[in-house]
């Protein structure tokens, strides 16, 4: 590969980056306007300047638009995974690392995206699904880890819990403290009750 | 409606109910010997001695015959929840309760169930699915009883992860102590990791 074409895949990929945001914007504000179901992918494609063949090189279909690449939203977890230390230890290190993901001026984007998903039976059982898939990708790596089977488990449920009920406090209505602030106290509150 | 009226739905009632069962037991041996997707609907209703449409009226789809009814299943985990006490008291109590859904004669059922599920990512994620709406069902009926949302949340999740946990191990092989055995020591883990 010339160093031409190098530089013309890194400006593809640039270019195709800022497809997918414009993308994820265009819906998000269609869907408030319009309703999920009341929108098509044409309707994003066109707010967003990009034919529905480049919608589809970014996004398996309109309901994906909303959620994380799974592989790339599990990534940024398992990335801050330490590699050895006590179960919680670890899940504490991985919660961490998973708090880069929302920054302060991401929150009004995330509240908007939740205001779709609650109107939407099949959005909320894509997000429910989305967690179930972390804890599980969360429970393979602390088991290659050394870490007791059942013991990764319970761990990485936990720590998905935390992170869930953090993520929901975070942008519930007038909540203005940073993510890691918040799933550091849930993470308390889940100890002092057990 | 005269008391032979009565009667006969009593009779009709008590023949769907072994309909189920029948389609049940059908389903899970032609899955096993031919595969999930190799097997029909119209297979699994002729093993069972019924049409299709009886198998319709038990069940939505194929994937269905592997799951409990939904609203069933919550509603064991609910029937044993007290009218009030701490989270994880309440969230004790709920265990216990849902205990009963897996006595050992059951054991040999739910092994053979999952090692159809291990197979088929949809019937991973489905399962993936039910624990997760029993979480939200769970959280929802504490918030009711007076528990903080966040606490409820928390609570819930944890009972569920417990449950989870406690169910892979009953059906792992050679496992033989009993199901609310198993789930005592689990939620005893969890607290431990904590």
């Amino acid at each position: 590969m010339s160093a031409s074409d190098i530089t013309m895949m890194r400006i593809m990929a640039r270019w195709q980056g800022g497809a997918a945001e414009r993308l994820k914007e265009a819906a998000l504000t269609l869907f408030q306007s319009h309703g999920y179901d009341g929108t098509t992918v044409a309707e994003i494609a066109a707010a967003a300047g990009v034919t529905e063949r480049t919608f589809f090189r970014h996004f398996a279909d309109k309901r994906e638009v909303l959620f994380f690449d799974q592989n790339a939203f599990e990534g940024v977890f398992l990335a801050a995974l330490p590699a050895s230390g006590a179960p919680m230890e670890l899940v504490t290190a991985v919660l961490a690392g998973a708090a880069s993901l929302f920054p302060d001026e991401r929150r009004p984007w995330s509240r908007a995206r939740q205001a779709v998903i609650v109107g939407n039976v099949a959005l909320q059982e894509r997000e429910l699904l989305k967690m179930s898939l972390l804890a599980v990708a969360l429970t393979r790596a602390l088991t290659e880890r050394g870490i007791d089977p059942v013991d990764a488990a319970l761990a990485a449920e936990a720590g998905v819990a935390v992170f869930r009920t953090a993520f929901a406090a975070w942008i519930a209505d007038g909540e203005e403290r940073p993510f890691p602030e918040i799933q550091t106290e849930i993470l308390n509150r889940l100890r002092a009750l057990l």
